[in-house]
């Protein structure tokens, strides 16, 4: 096989075979086809697309060009859910332990990542003495014992997406469906996944803003997932603006601590409760969404999620206390407000530039090396369809310096106000499955 | 400025500017950008082409990316000729000294490069004592005196056209009329062509198979010539079977003797008096065409093209009787006839099959280190078209080995006798100017 003919055979819109993207996939890992051959090939798929079949042998290339993680000691269905990426989706912290709660084995590695707020470790780690180092063997007892448990990324999973990855970052072939979702799905198959439920975000906040391509997306994910054996399906949600309104990390703890109380934002408790329904029945923990759904509720009710937390907290170091002593995460020195400037409702409010703000502040890693402030971030006191007063905050800003100005001035650029009454955005625009 | 943007403007179709090629050569040129991203680029190139004013400014940019050698020095309009390759090509033989006889001057920068044959340096080397050692000023002053001369290539010329080359060779991305002829022009323009006359091939033996991608590669480097203040224009002729009947440096040294005598195959005298035309009138040494393909025909005819070769040779060390006494070239051992094994006309004369088997010989180089034998080679008796007896040769094969079997088996696979009566191919396709 010559790699040559291989790039060619794609770039004339014909089907790579298995063993043809096996041999790309482990020739690239191990070296010994050079990146430029491969950016010629990503280019290639970025015009001419990958087939589903191809799609799949791609996605199951990468998870084999490393670790595989192996959950088999776990009792039970593993869910994993993942989300495109958004700003302020505290997500992740309720789903786990809600599902938990009604005894969905969630057995979730993370990372920290870079981003506008920390990752879900980074979030987790405002909760005092919390933390992930544990060895894999306590992971998987913690799992069987609790439902629950966050290890840190260990290993070397699928090596040829990284690789990849950092390859099409920088030759303009990121923006491909086929190695999207190839990319997402390996990673998530890697780090064991029985089944997967996807939330895929859309509008200007979210990597596809438009509902076209995130339905494309996540059709070619759940395509993926499904042709490898693994029981996949999307949701496709509103990242028109922030999800909930906390942004920064032990505001988002707080609020997700909230919401399992019941007491969470609307979109944050709905977004979670649908996921959650997904996860549960793939899970084989219900017959039907419904009953799913009827789960989940009852146990924020008779605050069985909300125990399901104190105990995963602890059995990781954390001091669970927190949960109902707010004041025990990390506090910020300085409380400012963000004041509307004039009457009217509340049009936009651009996610990602938001995000932005909460960076300014120190809530996220812009490098690698960058030092997370875990007390820092915004809360949205309004959102889109609001209708707000001349001198309302709009944002309370949490900063540990007392210069805010900056980050005041990208709020006011970014929180659109309309003398026009202006609808709520849809959050759940369609559910994709098999 | 930076590549990935660069690529991504290019892959989503708009148009790059003069300043963003020349960044994008002379940081390829230099190493800045790494050939991943140059592959990329290549490969959105394949797919979205380019314009008329990229392909000008990619040529300028490789051109200026090495030395530019300096003709001007020399008196007269300089018409370089660039063929698109085929095989038994003896036009660039023929032509320097025909259309030197007439006064227009030929600078001939020519290397030895690989295939079939060897290259024009290789072929004049038949001639005992002909060498091309000479230094700049000699060269420049034998062109003067002689209005001929041929050098080595020598000195750094598009290193950028180079690299890209190599690195399309290996990334399926050769076939990109906008490469291609952008990188033929540079190659010109940096040998010092004030106008071009361009001979591209079609047909089974060329490179380009159809009549119209011959035609959309003719046109884009016409384009690029004219627009970048060099008279160019285009002949688009025939390689659905080799051109002439000599395939082999001696014997393409003996067929271009024969023609300049007027004694050449019909082919190649027809092709090389319409290029040599357009030479003449693009030199401004004829009003028109017709003037200019009588001055030719008068100069084969009256015996001074012949003189201007003897001239020409003996000028660069060359024994000149060969002119008169062909026995003066390396001769093969061995001689042997492809005997016709039926009655029929010759359908097909698959030309680079064929050119292998004159590489088998030996007379060509299939890498650098390769050593080519000049006496050997083939020597076509029929064309397409010709009636053939059995037992009538087809094929003359000079040889320096005794077993050729595997030559004729080559050979008999790929000249094809049909039963039914075939046209012969049409010689001169289309003339492209600007």
């Amino acid at each position: 096989m010559r790699m040559v003919d291989l790039i060619e055979k794609k770039r004339d819109g014909l089907e790579l075979a298995t063993e043809e993207i096996d041999y790309i996939i482990a020739g690239y890992t191990d070296g010994r086809i050079p990146d430029y051959q491969i950016s010629a090939l990503a280019m290639a798929i970025y015009f001419n697309g990958m087939t589903e079949k191809e799609r799949a042998d791609l996605t199951m290339a990468m998870v084999h060009s490393g670790d595989v993680i192996d959950l088999s000691a776990i009792e039970g269905i593993k869910v994993d859910k993942h989300s495109t990426g958004g700003v302020g989706d505290t997500t992740t912290l309720v789903l786990g332990p809600l599902v938990a709660s009604v005894g969905v084995p969630v057995a979730k590695m993370s990372g920290r990542g870079l981003g506008h707020t920390g990752g879900t470790i980074d979030k987790l780690e405002a909760v005092e003495g919390f933390h992930v180092e544990i060895e894999n063997e306590e992971f998987i007892s913690l799992v069987n014992k609790n439902k629950l448990a966050v290890i840190g990324q260990s290993g070397n999973l699928t090596p040829a997406d990284k690789k990849l990855y950092a390859l099409r970052d920088v030759t303009a072939t990121v923006n491909s469906i086929a190695l999207i979702a190839s990319s997402i799905m390996s990673k998530k198959i890697a780090a064991g996944a029985d089944a997967i439920v996807l939330d895929v975000k859309t509008g200007a906040g979210a990597f596809m803003k438009t509902l076209s391509d995130s339905e494309d997306l996540a059709r070619a994910m759940v395509n993926i997932g499904n042709n490898v054996g693994r029981h996949t399906m999307a949701v496709i949600s509103d990242m028109s603006q922030p999800l909930g309104y906390a942004i920064g990390n032990a505001l988002e703890v707080l609020e997700a601590i909230d919401t399992l109380k019941g007491k969470g934002p609307a979109d944050l408790t709905e977004l979670s409760l649908t996921l959650g329904s997904h996860m549960v029945l793939l899970a084989k923990k219900a017959n039907s969404l419904d009953e799913a759904r009827a789960l989940l509720e009852n146990a924020i009710n008779d605050g069985s999620a909300l125990k399901a937390f104190k105990v995963f907290l602890e059995a990781q170091g954390g001091k669970a206390e927190v949960v109902d002593d707010p004041a025990r995460l990390p506090q910020a020195k300085f409380i400012f407000e963000l004041e509307a400037k004039e009457d009217g409702y509340v049009a936009e409010i651009v996610a990602d530039e938001v995000g932005t703000a909460a960076m300014l502040l120190g809530a996220g890693r812009a490098t690698k090396d960058s030092v997370i402030d875990l007390a820092v971030g915004l809360m949205l006191r309004k959102k889109i369809g609001d209708k707000v007063s001349k001198g309302e905050s709009l944002v309370t800003i949490y900063s540990n310096f007392e210069d805010v100005s900056e980050v005041k001035e990208k709020l006011y650029e970014n929180i659109r106000i309309s003398t026009d009454s202006v609808p709520k955005p849809i959050l759940i625009h369609k559910v994709i499955t098999a």
